[in-house]
């Protein structure tokens, strides 16, 4: 396809068209079945090459970096000074006031008592100071994983009816989500799982579970008692309004001036990111205002429900109520696994968001270690799962982190208020926290992001709405596996019809390129030149049999005046595209010479790859394929090579 | 990539170097989203393009075609004579004489009433001769339908405790079958669902339901009255030795005798062709000899089991025996999917097999129309699932079959049988039935298949190993299961971890091609060029990301020798493999771009598909990629162009 200029230019300035070399086509070098093996595990499993590093290193060397890599607070602890922690202590402190309400509010969402929250905001992110890789991820509960740990649990077991035994199935799933993590991302460092979740599956299934969490929040902020347990659109609404007896103008008044108070600081902060404590600090406000109003009014006793006492001390071990065994296993199981995968996905794009922006390294098997483990250890500690919150390190990343200290400064804020603080949270209404969970889950809502998906690509739009109406009227978790499922369906579609491009020579070159794209290029007569633009494997062999035999009829068809000099001759498969073939792409080309051999047509394969080639060569049928007028390394010289044979045919 | 040495002769013979000429990028011709949506429904639902034939017709003709494109017998009818009818008279009892006792021994194997064997070859031969466009296809049941119909059943109902509603159940179940056919062929001609089945997944499937189907003949085989109902190795097992006591000698004895018969019949036709009647006749012979047999010997009373009275009379109309609600309705659904694909793709099968054979063509979605119809057929008139049976139809078409009226000969002896020899089969022997099976079934492992599959890939292999395991262990529905999810899962793993490949100049021409594969290619210094092997999407572009800035460490860490002079420039990323792209994809370009940037290297594109450009231009980062000096047709062209930049730069 290609020619050096310069080096024709030396060899045959001037008949070039006659002496034009044709190069040689060799197999690939020999590999053994448990070389390529190799190969392709080590390229599966880590693409990253984590331990690149340690080549060549002293032993000595080696025993330290990898204490660093086990533990980053060793790289960048040593070189701690007070200018990092001046930035640290102000947006530890930040992140703090965000997240005790926050903290208090996700945890009702899941079901869960007030106080588990905010243990949550305790233990995890020390842990995550030590092993984490990221500077700006903030630790924390998640509303859309403490939403399906919630709505998975009470399927089976009330959280009213059987306070106990909820909470102890809600940390036996944190347990095996912090498992399946640190699972994903050490054992077999599998984490590619999380890829599948696409870009436009998210963004569906985000604004679907804001949805679902906010329509939660009429319970709090309408002030209804009798409210559904059902999570979906349509449940939801009709017991608000079934229940419209029940609003209570206090709670609405309450609630809705403190949304619009939240929703105009998170627009200011938006506005103008170096204002971005007004929405940091608008939640804590919210709730200290809200209380005061209601200890002042003692609007208690009127329609306004409050959280009520709340227990002081830091978080109790809980690793006795982790169950193993028992009729619930598998629904912690199950559940520990859909939060798990949920809140990974949230922890590593935050990680890796920032990381970008500036211009850091985060390991994203690494990450998903430190997440497992932070959950693990939390499990056991009063804590349900927790990962990086995007909204809360975004705020940790304007308020000036450098480095995962932050983390730990925001941890003894929380600690403080366990300690000393809880009693003042006895009046804090309910309906301040449902408007702090709907002022945070707006953001989640990303209309720009669906309309550029829209644009891009219609399937992927597709694939956004049923991730998005599958949450809203099935389930949340529903809604994620349709999504998937369907985004698999789209890539599985791709490989079962893959595209078949008619080549042509673009005049006065010897490039051959698409003819319908290149609208100047010309068919060669006696020529059909294909390019075939996937790995040939069963799923799509026959497909592609009938698809070449459809060109070639069509060829034939097609205006029979063209090719009145010269009827077709010779099929070039272009294979630059065929990274692989299987048993039936094997059969595929058997069966296509079988075929043609019987119209008369030589099938000619340009540019294989090495393993395809290979493959060819070890099949009974290798000869047909190898000779070296079948083979060639470029479009440009087949053409030229066969033309010749045909024109020294015709001439005899 | 390529330049014609014609042109460039012509344009500049001695100074190529400079003035060679750059071809210009060209976005493809603009495309609506419905033109798209339609060519791309058209390739997916209609790659073999049915209506071509009618195209530019006259009316009359076109409705002519239309009919003859429905029914095939008025393609062949008005042209038949008297020389074609001799040939499928011929054929046309020889396979009768293999359906008649086929017939009987799969209803059997299916739980079924021996008769509706017989009716099952007499009514749907007849539909698919007037259906059918296959020559040398021999309707009528099949075993490993025959096997998983009776196997899914009695999961929940028992064939001798409630027989007519087993027997409902299965006229529903062959119902559902044909519809599914049907609609898969028909409908929205998505027939594409059948290739998910590869090669190596049938091999070790089949060998697998033939040897769970030669452990059920063991019951007849060894005269065994108590025996399992499940289909697994390991129950069967245990069953065949735990009742020991009840091995019958004169059982073993005469079914053993007629195997080896059998065996060594099959055998003999397999080494010659032209004996195809030996292992044609051989089951009837069987019958009949084993019949006289008993009848003359009274071996009824001396353990050996007979088929006992069988009613007379052609197939009783069974569509008031369709079940379409109560509890059932889901089994014969779920029975009816999994036996019609099973069935559609042996089907299928032998009818593409014997017409690349005999060199005509045979339309895969015509077919399923034409099986599934003669399965709602065959549902409303006492017959069970029944498609085109590999062995019988190798017995038509080696006795000679021309046209599809062999069926109908066929069809009309197995009349006459049901109308008056039917008493003839009161005394045959269970276990000669049992030994047919065997024999027929044994066909099925196909060793030196398997061996193929291994040499060629050993992916496959594995597939194979579970399909086959699957269905002896577990059940032959999971098996099969099992192993479309293994095959889907290799296919998904290669989207995951697509190859890059790190291409190099071969020396002496402008050809850049894999540096591991032709090894005297080299390395351009201060660039780096790589070919992405799969379309980008949201599976692959995290991996993607990582990979190529994983590329580039690597390069700077290479040999800084090497780079002394220059430092990385340019990465050139050659695109011509990449197919299609998603919004993933589009971000995975605007991210490397910018960590590149700030890297101070510039990412260069090469010969991008119609769809991907179009797909970059649309994005709001199109300026950048859609630069003149950052987008060129050919590597050879990028590399020189870039070159010249540099010199310039470097000169100034």
């Amino acid at each position: 396809m290609e020619s050096n200029p310069s080096t024709m230019q030396e060899q045959s300035p001037c008949c070039l068209e006659i002496t034009m070399e044709v190069h040689s086509v060799v197999p690939p070098p020999h590999k053994s079945t448990i070389q390529k093996l190799k190969t392709r595990l080590k390229e599966t499993l880590f693409p990253d090459d984590p331990f690149r590093q340690f080549k060549g290193q002293p032993t000595k060397k080696k025993w330290v970096l990898a204490a660093q890599y086990i533990f980053p607070i060793l790289h960048w602890g040593p070189n701690y000074n007070l200018k990092l922690f001046k930035s640290d202590i102000v947006s530890g402190v930040t992140i703090a006031s965000l997240a005790i309400p926050q903290g208090i509010s996700y945890a009702k969402l899941a079901s869960l008592p007030p106080i588990v929250g905010l243990y949550s905001s305790f233990v995890p992110p020390l842990v995550y100071a030590v092993l984490g890789s990221s500077r700006d991820i903030a630790v924390g509960p998640v509303s859309i994983a403490s939403l399906i740990l919630g709505s998975m649990l009470t399927q089976q077991v009330s959280p009213t009816g059987d306070p106990v035994l909820f909470l102890q199935l809600a940390f036996t799933a944190t347990f095996f989500a912090g498992f399946f993590q640190a699972s994903l991302g050490f054992l077999s460092r599998l984490g590619f799982i999380i890829d599948f979740l696409s870009k436009a599956t998210l963004i569906g299934f985000m604004a679907g579970a804001a949805i679902i969490v906010s329509l939660q929040q009429l319970k709090s902020l309408l002030g209804i008692t009798h409210f559904t347990k059902k999570m979906g659109f349509i449940p939801v609404m009709t017991s608000v309004f079934h229940n419209s007896q029940e609003w209570s103008w206090q709670t609405i008044l309450m609630g809705f001036s403190f949304l619009v108070f939240l929703l105009v600081a998170r627009h200011v902060s938006m506005r103008r990111p170096k204002l971005f404590w007004v929405s940091a600090a608008a939640p804590l406000v919210c709730v200290i205002l809200s209380t005061f109003l209601v200890f002042a009014f003692k609007a208690q006793h009127h329609g306004i429900s409050v959280i009520g006492k709340l227990q002081e001390g830091l978080n109790p071990p809980s690793w006795n109520m982790l169950q193993f065994h028992g009729g619930h296993l598998g629904l912690s199981m199950k559940t520990g696994l859909v939060t798990g995968i949920i809140s990974l996905t949230e922890g590593i794009a935050v990680g890796r968001t920032f990381a970008s922006l500036m211009n850091y390294k985060v390991d994203g098997n690494k990450e998903m270690m430190a997440i497992g483990l932070m959950n693990m250890v939390g499990s056991s500690t009063s804590c349900y799962v927790t990962t990086g919150a995007f909204s809360r390190s975004a705020v940790n990343h304007n308020a000036g982190a450098k480095t995962a200290a932050s983390n730990i400064v925001m941890s003894i804020t929380v600690m403080v208020t366990l300690l000393f603080l809880m009693p003042l949270f006895h009046y804090t209404p309910k309906v301040v926290l449902g408007a702090i969970i709907v002022s945070a889950v707006v953001g989640l809502i990303d209309i720009p992001a669906a309309y550029h998906v829209w644009k891009m690509d219609k399937f992927d739009f597709i694939v956004m709405l049923c991730a998005f109406f599958g949450a809203i009227f099935i389930s949340v978790q529903h809604g994620l596996a349709i999504a998937v499922a369907v985004s698999i369906f789209k890539i599985l579609m791709q490989i079962t019809r893959p595209k078949t491009v008619l080549l042509g020579k673009i005049p006065g070159t010897d490039i051959y390129r698409d003819l319908y794209h290149y609208k100047e290029s010309v068919k060669i007569p006696g020529f059909l030149i294909l390019s075939i633009e996937a790995p040939i494997n069963f799923a799509n062999s026959t497909y592609l049999n009938e698809r070449v035999l459809r060109w070639i009829e069509e060829y034939e068809a097609e205006d029979p005046k063209m090719h009145s000099n010269s009827s077709l001759r010779f099929v070039i498969l272009e294979m630059s595209t065929v990274s692989t073939i299987d048993t039936s792409g094997v059969s595929f080309f058997k069966e296509l010479k079988q075929t043609m051999e019987k119209k008369g047509v030589e099938l000619v394969l340009v540019n294989l790859v090495g393993e395809v080639m290979e493959k060819l060569q070890r099949s009974n049928e290798a000869g047909d394929f190898m000779k070296p007028d079948c083979l060639f390394l470029t479009v440009g010289e087949a053409v030229a090579t066969l033309s010749a044979t045909i024109k020294g045919q015709s001439s005899k």
